[in-house]
């Protein structure tokens, strides 16, 4: 008999959803604080009146000594702001959006009705109860319910995902024009508001993501009582909502800001020599609505996917090892605890940034971001070791593709902490390849820039490989699942980060839109280069992870389908492999031409409006915003179809017509080949826009030699940094979802596919 | 009781040779015809007396009309052709394949004695005869032995590979004035010397790559006696010894070629608006002489290596199968059967190019090609039939991972037909997509090519899943190798027109050196142009028959090592597949990096000379071509070891310390990995270099719109093609050569890893 969890089943009820809590609060009153900085003309008097406190809210504007108008610029920022943000129907972030979600809507319907025939068509519609797979003595509720509760686990999954995008977004769009206003107070002001505001999003998506899964498992247990096999397959619902939508905002968001941020340099940079942001610039207002909805909104999404991705399939596994079958809910709930001290964790280490340390130079910034990576982690250890004591019983079995593996609580411990090492690892390694300096000639540039691309790719895998190996080894498919938990555990941290550089980016671009004075565009022009580099790490952290929660979700795949052995030795299985490892480049063959065909629309409009809007290049005419937004978001809306039919059809068909032995070939071959894409294409791409900003910056004498702005080199660096846009920026991120959603997809439809799949062979 | 082959082992003993024989006869036979061109002062004379043949050799010379010096051009055509092919040490081709081999000899003789010994060690260096593996009750000969002959195929696949590729790079050279001195005559005239030369090499490569496998095999049998098992797996080091050269030849010749041809590009075309090929620019020897060694000598190697491998994997499968167990030397030798019909095949298809018919317009010199690729194909379809009749038992058994399965001959005939057709189609996908228009700017151009490489990978992809699927199924790894051998049936014709792409292109470039007249560079424009859409059908074949080759051999090496099962739900295998899949990027990234690297010091050295030599730019004084030769011999023979030395040691470090399972996983994750890089990195690179050449020669109106030569677009297509250079001249095709050579180098060491490997494992 297996010993039961330290932790009593009554803590874990009360400590998850307090932790949840917890996060949802520091969200909330982080965001409380930022909203101290006034966007409205009569700010320059309030705050001077509440001066003295820590932050130095309220501290009286260095800005003023050069004289600007202070009122006006603030009026100016209000302003800005709110076109991004609340504008005209059709130009902000927030009309994308609902436009966006709209079409997004309909698919929702369809895929949560095709979820419910399709699970439901696997005992024909019945409505009697079951002997349960792994246990026939006992009784499970039928596949019908399973299907409708799926079909509802999918909704919640992607109204949690809409809703995090939607509110990231908001808050990034609330703290643009606020750090640009705290800019003139200095960097580090502007630093806190901007990292506030990454912290607010990257709480709240943590924590409401962990609340309504604690929820909704707690809900469904109700119907499903002792049925845990059944509960928690419904549970998969949940990642298959939460994926599909990040599907949609990565490449929708994605296509949206790069064919905006591609046009609007092409023209504006090179054919028009204007600096970037210009607000002569017909689609400056579409770049910075496209940095929220892209860089926020689909990357919130994205994460919230994995997150929830990788709790499923660690759930799922654990539903038919010892912990489900003992019935053991602190031990089941092991997943959800590390995720709940990672939120505590998460809470201490950003109290480092705003509040045990103050930034006081520029240089300052980007360590500071990195400690915060190395803080949490190295916190976050300890969190595990703690969790993995009293949450785990000292002995358990978990089950290995058709036999049950005896685990150590210890080796659980060392399956998370590798991926969360790992994670470490592989997002200081981004970081180095991508802060790479610019080399001559725009063809050798972006020759370079493609083989440091492939380069980086190196350390990553191997990485992933030892965490793979490590976790596999100790605890199968099981500890695989919390590795990437382990790697996510973190990742309120990690979407502050995130978070951030957009902010600051934006906040850089508002600051030239007011004609505010060059030093304070220096300032936010540092934040946002420290957030370049972070962002890097972001970006190795979301592949890292999604090539383990795909990994996961491939092993509870098999589990749930009855497979026991892939073998490559078999035709089925091999085509898969190869077809699999050929989707990414269709995927990104789709996305790139999407983004190069609406920046060139961009583009003539661009010109158009150049040529033929008298007083436009002089500043004494308003360029149109608004047709540019719409070029964006009419591309973006009908651009993200194909991609997205390719990623959620592509499972169906193979399960379907080939059945499951050929979709597993089909998943590993695209997880295998697609993360090595999304790791040299994000690397490429940040290569190359930091071998732009290196020559922007001209802090050392090489960058000086090579600059100023429109000279040839930058010229040529300007070129690389557009070819990198959409591969850093669209087809790179989009393929994590790629590998994590199709495989999370095949999970919920496995039983359809064990059962109906495969006609194709079946009849030939 | 299985029965035997129609055919008597006696006609087998007679056929293939003699086929072979034929072939070498009919390569000798086109060297004389293309020999009567004369390359020397007094052609003038001589050829106006031998008038009348009817391939026009010794018309009267339609330049003359035009006024130009005929002797001078003559006198200055002999010049370059000597100064590329025999010139002073240092600058020729013959002399950089001679350093190269030099190197390339050190290594050759290093790994010949790392067979020996780790083969020799598997039974500890007994001599002493052994129970063979898979029949019990026979005596087969001991490790030793099979260490030795391998070793000694080998040495023979080496030098078998470096003499192709030499004497295919000395035709080439040969060819090269002598198809700019007929283009005085017509474009029919030229197209014939370029095709007949490009025969030449093909037909040289391909029969004596057969004969030369035919006689090795011969004279093992004489030791081997009995024994096919050893004897089979002895002669499999000729493919390790053919792709290993194969592989220096391709990255060598690739970062030589390249360097020179970026180099020469980057300062000739974009700096100083000079036309390509122009003798004042420094570089301009080099290119050619990298266009020799690059293009035909590696491609030689190449594709003689893949025939080689398909071959060895046929038959150390069949020696476990009925084949071999029955002693049926006629199916037995049903690979070499296959391609001694190709020979004979290709030499009618031949005739209709040169001799059927005649060119005499520049618009029939792309259908004259293609058609050459459809006919062989058709009328191999019926040669494989009657092989498949004739060479095979109308039913036998195949080895499949440990189980005999019975096949009948038919289905073998669908396995080779499957592989020919599907060769045909990718080589018309990739014609397809590199044949695509310029886009507008230089970033869109290249975001646009880079979709469209990734995009052109989807149609081969299911091709070769097809035939894999059909040929697996029907015939286990024995169909598929045999698919291979079909897609490899026609390699002749194939070399023909892939070998007459160079030289047509160098006919070209010593043209524009000869300084003769606008009309001839127009006409060897025109070769080059087709020249282009047939390389790239022809890089299309190279790399779907080393997708085909590459499983092949990873089937024969599971089976030689005894593997039954490789199963992507095991840790092992699983990080093998992943870091198998990463490889690529990280022999693209050394390559890539090479190539800049080494076309950065072109650039800087071409600079220099046009900034300090007097008169240079103005043509009154000669540039120093030999500073460039050496820049571009000496990066390419330091730069081919790093990424050498990872192809090559890879297999033995993972299958030492990792085992067999690891080693599979890695192979199986190269060869779905590398094939989708290796196409999308040719086509990407083959559709910038189209879009360049489109705009050059401004046929549309389009097209006129975007020039002239120096234009804006011009100027940002021929970033994109510089950019392509090594996409798709270095890295794309050394691909190939990584998934083959790493899968049969495993396959040679099997039994060294299947004794001794694995340490890792075995002691942790």
């Amino acid at each position: 008999m297996v010993a039961s969890a330290f932790l009593p089943e009554l803590w874990t009820e009360i400590l998850v959803p307090v932790c949840a809590v917890v996060g949802i609060a520091f969200s909330l009153f982080q965001w409380f604080i930022v909203s101290r900085v006034r966007v409205s003309s009569d700010q320059g008097a309030s705050s001077s009146s509440s001066g003295g406190s820590k932050n130095g809210y309220g501290d009286y504007l260095i800005e003023e000594e050069e004289g600007v108008n202070d009122q006006s610029v603030v009026a100016k920022c209000a302003e800005i702001q709110t076109a991004i943000s609340e504008g005209p129907v059709m130009i902000s972030a927030t009309s994308f959006l609902f436009t966006e979600y709209r079409y997004v809507g309909v698919f929702m319907v369809i895929f949560a009705a095709i979820i419910f025939v399709f699970l439901g068509s696997v005992e024909g519609f019945s409505t009697e109860n079951k002997p349960c797979t792994y246990d026939e003595t006992k009784t499970c509720k039928p596949a019908l319910a399973t299907a409708a509760f799926s079909t509802i686990a999918f909704v919640l999954g992607a109204v949690t995902s809409v809703l995090s995008g939607f509110l990231g977004m908001k808050i990034a769009t609330y703290a643009n024009a606020r750090t640009t206003l705290e800019a003139r107070k200095g960097v580090g002001k502007a630093f806190i508001v901007a990292f506030r505001s990454g912290a607010v999003m990257g709480f709240l998506l943590a924590a409401s993501g962990l609340l309504v899964l604690y929820v909704t498992i707690n809900v469904f247990k109700i119907y499903y009582g002792d049925d845990w096999e059944g509960l928690f397959e419904a549970i998969t619902g949940y990642g298959l909502g939460g994926s599909s939508m990040a599907l949609f905002g990565r490449v929708g968001g994605g296509i949206y800001t790069k064919a905006a941020d591609v046009g609007a340099d092409l023209v504006g940079k090179i054919e028009r020599n204007i600096p970037e942001d210009d607000p002569r610039n017909p689609a400056v207002i579409a770049d910075n609505v496209g940095d929220n909805v892209g860089d926020i909104a689909g990357m919130g999404s994205d994460l919230f996917g994995s997150y929830a991705e990788a709790s499923c399939a660690a759930l799922v596994v654990a539903s038919i090892s010892s912990f489900g079958i003992n019935h053991d809910f602190t031990a089941m709930c092991y997943p959800l605890l590390i995720s709940s001290m990672g939120i505590l964790v998460c809470l201490i280490t950003t109290l480092f940034a705003t509040d045990f340390f103050e930034i006081k130079a520029v240089k300052e910034i980007e360590p500071a971001l990195k400690n915060q990576l190395i803080i949490s982690t190295v916190i976050m250890t300890v969190g595990i070791a703690i969790v993995s004591y009293v949450g785990l019983p000292s002995s358990f079995t978990i089950f290995n593709f058709g036999t049950q593996k005896v685990v150590q609580n210890w080796q659980l411990f060392l399956c998370v902490c590798v991926g969360l090492w790992a994670g470490l690892i592989i997002g200081f390694v981004t970081e180095y390849y991508t802060s790479n300096a610019y080399r001559t000639g725009a063809a050798t540039n972006v020759i370079f820039g493609l083989a440091l691309g492939y380069k980086s790719v190196i350390i990553p895998i191997f990485a992933i490989a030892v965490s793979i190996f490590v976790s596999f080894s100790f605890a199968a498919m099981y500890g695989v699942a919390v590795a990437a938990l382990g790697m996510l555990s973190t990742i309120a941290t990690g979407l502050a980060i995130d978070a951030y550089g957009p902010i600051s980016d934006n906040a850089g671009g508002i600051a030239e839109m007011a004609g505010m004075s060059h030093r304070i565009r220096e300032r936010t022009d540092a934040l946002d280069a420290a957030g370049n580099t972070t962002a890097a790490i972001g970006k190795g952290f979301a592949i890292g992870s999604a090539a383990l929660v795909s990994l996961a979700l491939f092993g509870a795949f098999v589990s749930r389908a009855g497979v026991h052995t892939v073998d490559v030795l078999t035709p089925k299985v091999i085509i898969g492999l190869l077809v699999g490892a050929m989707l990414p480049y269709w995927f990104s063959a789709m996305t790139m031409k999407s983004v190069g065909s609406a920046a060139l629309k961009m583009v003539e409009e661009v010109r158009r409006q150049f040529n033929t809007i008298p007083g436009l290049m002089e500043g004494t005419a308003k360029p149109d915003y608004a047709t540019c937004v719409k070029i964006s978001t009419d591309a973006s809306i009908k651009e993200m179809i194909p991609p997205g039919c390719l990623v959620m059809l592509t499972p169906l068909i193979v399960g379907f017509f080939f059945g499951v032995e050929t979709l597993s070939g089909v998943l590993a071959g695209s997880l295998v080949s697609g993360v090595q894409i999304a790791i040299s294409a994000s690397n490429t791409g940040g290569a190359w826009d930091n071998a732009k900003k290196y020559i922007e910056a001209g802090v050392s004498e090489h960058a000086k030699s090579l600059g100023p702005k429109g000279s040839e080199p930058h010229k040529a660096a300007v070129i690389g940094d557009t070819i990198g846009d959409p591969l850093k920026d669209t087809s790179g991120p989009s393929l994590n979802i790629l590998i994590k959603l199709m495989a999370v997809e095949s999970l919920v439809f496995a039983p359809f596919f064990a059962t109906h799949g495969g006609i194709l062979f079946k009849y030939l």
